[in-house]
């Protein structure tokens, strides 16, 4: 009838500490990046401006303005592999946030960028590099309709996880038509996360090349 | 400043006077098969219900039960060709209304149904069949993520018409979806017609053969 | 079961290669443009802000700053004819993406602006004009409540593309109202692109003249 | 610093007691109809189903089967006139709930049912029999686009009033569609009331007539 | 089967020519302001922003800032009287743009500003006021939970003219929670126009008023 | 470091156990009231259906077939003072869901039913006798434009919980309508809880008069 | 018959005069607090910029940069205490908001800030100081998923009045899916305020304080 | 250049041929089964009506009735463990879809239903007894605020894979106040899956059980 919080603890570990700038002044993310650095401690920043990304850079972090993050030092090391393909080029900077989580979790990154569906012969190659990496899971990135994770997980066996994008205009309703529409596709091994949450997608592509690895 | 309405009349022929019969009663839906039995004159019912049909088929109309439609006679003969695509065996209803608008309007119809992008390398084949024939234009229903006329229009150079179809659930909205996202792919020769309107599409297609063939 | 990509490849021929400059910085569209002029590969720009227009204008680009597009030359010449209908002078700017889209495939442009259903005797006179021309389609571009595709749907036989806008305020839903509205006038041979996508709308207005100059 | 009621009940003197019997058992509707009849209280129900309705029957009251109305006696006579347009037939039942109210408040009707835009030339005839009727108002009851009521005040000078229905499908969305599109005219002389609300539009359609009439 | 358009122009008679600013560049409002000024024609402009209203003061047209309104002559005289209701100090912008419709139509207006229904004890002077007047209809304009017109109907025997406004947060939805829940109301003599419509509700009133002062 | 939850118990404690029958099988229901006999343990069930309240009937539960629901014994007594307003007579199906609720938790209950804001001269008896008696707070349960709370909360200083209901046709979207409209009065003193809840607003309303009664 | 407002008057005193700045001029708002300064009149405004900021700051009142608020003197004195709870570091101006409203009403103030869900094990401590205080109700201001109020009502029996805040992106829809999550739990004791209303949500805190002292 | 499709057929290989019944009729499900069994080919059939059960029970096959699905044989055999925690009774059927799903697929199943957030302390048990078994992965259905996966993903370093389910009223929207709620989540190690699909789920952690044991 007790829980004893250190017995989950174990349970806990491994998960990134990573700092959301969005909503952070310029001074209390370099404050944070100082702690840290002092500390000797892995950071990880996301959704930082351009303001906040000059002042990170001058502390000398690890900045990827596509991406809009900054990283100090890695969280793990070879934890395993993961595949990220993109739709349009515009959906990029949430593929790039995915990335850089992925590589501060130590996952080695394979990147597809710009294959969506208009044109689906661009997909072929992909596919078949793919099928000669031994890749844990997929994270699929794209706007518009969304087909892409659909068409994906229609040809592979491995876990697909889709992050829609806000990129689009009229009936794209900041992305929720992409994610309703990534929805629709989740019974042939396709789950989602949040609207641009590259940084999600990234963390949950860590778990499960952990528990990979951790396997007994 | 004058409007001459036959001036406009000549534009205005050729439409189907079809019969929606889904707001009408047994009774209102037989009298007016009736009048139009007696004056020879050609007539279509979509949307009827299975009491409704029942009486259209004793005044041995031509019913298709599968699309919920009765038809008497044909408005026009041999005035093109279309080809049919449906993603997904649920979709069929509304395909075959296309189908029987269509014929109704003396189009011939090439059918390649459930043939959706879960499984892409279905559609290889009838792409090929389609390549060697000569169809004026594509409709294409589908349901859930919507994501076949994309793919279609991504490799053709016809006029592609999607219907989106109101089959799904959870963030499926009765359709709504699975309109936005078609809507996102109308740069690359697309266009939408309403949710679950194979009727409206076949009135389209039909637009562009006649335009075909009364080309100057 | 094999694909040969080439197979298809002359069914997708003829299709822009546009660039949808929105989501793109400065500098990429320049390249983007400074590579097609020294190919001497004709290119459409769409969705240009202030900043990239002044910059494609040094490279004598053929700017259209109500349209916010520029074009190098044209894709393919005399593919058919079009006609352009706007409701309010406040759609102006998605009809005139639309006329520029479709001169750069090659279609001749009969421009009907500002001819909004609230006088409806505006419209008589360009009804008249059409019925005398030898259009193979028509593009209607509307805002508000988007009446207008249905009542020129209601006097001619042609295909008839609807283009919702974003213009209006309250419970115009920037479209989604109009849109909605344009997609229950789908059975009198209306079709619908996405809101404010003017080139989509052109794109498939070409390549219904293509079916039709391509004929056997 | 005090309110007398009695101050503002001739304000309130000559709205209708109606009863809108959706919500309601068949013993309570029976029971407020004896009620009334017996004090010889005029009254007026709306929104009945079959059952209610073969109730009142029974008690001789007025029963219009389309409206789903029943009506003893009339709250006033000779107040004024009023015109109702419809666009399909299927908004016939909304027209004539609005009739029988208009009727029960003593406004004389002159009925234009059935005369929708898609077919814009069925609108000359009415607009010239209105053009020479006494009329104070108009109610324009419409479904699906919603667009009678703007092209209608665009050519009369009289208050419009407005009633979308929920009949139609796919993006209709129970009549919100219609109600939007409706509210976008609003500029030229058209107010709106509630979905399906012909009871509403009436008794608003009394109170311009009863203010005319009152004018000293 | 001619419509003779002249027949119609009578009832098109009387409706104002009013320039909606809010999508038209400075240039073009200065313009069309100065034609009118030399044809000596009235004219309404609504929706102005700060730089557009600077250029029309020079003109010497009469500003209002807080209605964003300018107007040069009235269109009628002395058409009759309109009371003007205002919940919230927020509300009075959309007040004055029915105010200064209201005049530019020769209408006389009575303000019964800032009198929402949270302190309902605020209504009743107005209402006492309201009953020795011979207004022909009330304006209400309101945001938030919108009950003011609701409340006001219920005492008066005059048609109320809802104007929801887009002021509020959280829930407000810009406006459309306010818009609903006034439509809510329609049974008891109220109807609606657009979010923020101020310029709509003056039309409709001067349109019972000219109604009444034309009867026969 | 450890949760003891013993620790937490004594706060939680005097929470009803109630049952949610809306999503059980009528054998589950009598299984649950049997064992609560059994025990003599005090039980409420809500949202019964007509199926399980007649079963519930034979085990000699206190029925209210308007609230739908069944209770057996008290689970307090003599806990405080609530009052119930609810404004239209369609709302009493919640108001005595609240009123039952709150009677099972030991709160005297003083109905004030039909009192919507339509003729607001209804509020004032009740709010008379609402000043002479010792209530601790409010229910306020109303749909459609959901005014009420607002009203109330303007002249009373007690909390007020308002419960927006799912009664109404067009605009009200199943109760959404309302209960935006009522978060819009939020502050002068109106909390809300989810539609139709008048168990919910019970519960709360006992928590405040327990938090009174238990003051030190 | 009459309403006489006097007999009204004690029950509505103790509810503050705030000013929402919001949609106030800088100079109405320095002009406000000029009056109130002079009449030694206690005022509180909320929702201020940064310019009105540093005018009020000038008038040395009580300004809280955080919640974006001024006070001018208190406008009572020890009423009562409340709790505070926020579940993210970036809700804090929504809680601090609370704050400073509670304190202007005399309610002695407890907060726990950023204790959100995640980590489950960071609501234990507050948990246990909370049961040794001597609380009247508790505030829980939460944005993204908006379990926090529902977990705090699972331990506790005070009545929780839930803020639901609009931090957060992708499908939180500027705090309607915080909210409507938070209006699920309303049966275990918790009731809802408008989104970011701290506001609200202290003055019904107050109004629950109030009532235990006024108790007889 | 080409696809050969038998290059990508390993790839698919293990994906579940599942009939999803909802949209089919009695017969053609009866005549799939038999199919299947005839050629001694492994089946699962989900959302199932009353009236297909019966006949599939009759061809005895594996029916589950809560979760409406019935199997034929199993796919696969011993390829993993997964969790299956369900927050409220009533999210019952759709965790024994995902269940019937998993076993059919060869995955061991631990269930913990019926351990909502409501009473945190239910959670304390099953969390101590998941960290002493070897699960891969963690499926969490749940209702009404949807709180459950994200305080399971704070404790625990698996991938925990959300399913919405459309149980509850009012702001539930037929789940997508639950889906979004989850989708705010993603960053802890959560993703989702459409609303009811426990099916999709289960496909989805068969994955990742699968990589896990084919890791070379
Ligand atoms: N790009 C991102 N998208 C979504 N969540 C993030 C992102 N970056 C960090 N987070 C999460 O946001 C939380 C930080 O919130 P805070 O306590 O306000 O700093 C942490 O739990 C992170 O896991
Ligand atoms: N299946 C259908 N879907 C949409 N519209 C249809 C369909 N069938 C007929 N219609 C149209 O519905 C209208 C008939 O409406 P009504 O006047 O109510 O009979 C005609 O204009 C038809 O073109
Ligand atoms: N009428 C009601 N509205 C909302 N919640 C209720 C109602 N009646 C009971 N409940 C709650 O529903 C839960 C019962 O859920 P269950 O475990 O599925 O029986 C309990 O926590 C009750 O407090
Ligand atoms: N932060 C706030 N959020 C919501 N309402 C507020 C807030 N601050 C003040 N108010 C209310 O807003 C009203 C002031 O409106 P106004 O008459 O426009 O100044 C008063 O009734 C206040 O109780
Ligand atoms: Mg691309
Ligand atoms: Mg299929
Ligand atoms: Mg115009
Ligand atoms: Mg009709
Ligand atoms: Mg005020
Ligand atoms: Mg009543
Ligand atoms: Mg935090
Ligand atoms: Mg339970």
């Amino acid at each position: 009838e007790n829980i004893n919080i250190d017995h989950l603890r174990h349970l806990r570990a491994g998960k990134p500490e990573a700092v959301l700038a969005e909503f952070k002044t310029k001074e209390e993310v370099v404050e944070i990046a100082k702690n840290a650095i002092e500390e000797n401690r892995p950071i990880l920043f996301t959704r930082l401006n351009e303001e906040q990304m000059v002042e990170l850079d001058k502390l000398s972090l690890n900045i990827n303005r596509k991406a809009r993050t900054a990283r100090y030092l890695k969280l793990h090391e070879n934890t395993g592999k993961v595949a990220i393909f993109s739709a349009g080029s515009s959906d990029a900077c949430v593929a790039e946030e995915a990335k850089e989580t992925a590589e501060f979790l130590g996952l080695q990154v394979l990147k597809f960028y710009d294959v969506g569906v208009a044109g689906i012969h661009r997909l072929i190659e992909p596919l078949e590099i793919l099928s000669e990496e031994d890749v844990d899971s997929i994270i699929v990135v794209a706007g518009m309709e969304g087909a892409l994770p659909s068409v994906i997980a229609g040809v592979v066996d491995l876990p697909v996880i889709a992050v829609p994008t806000s990129v689009g205009y009229g009936t794209n309703l900041g992305g929720i038509t992409t994610l309703f529409s990534m929805l629709q596709s989740c019974s042939s091994g396709v789950t989602v996360v949040n609207i641009d949450n590259g940084f999600g997608a990234a963390v949950f592509a860590y778990l499960i090349s952990r528990r990979i690895r951790k396997k007994p």
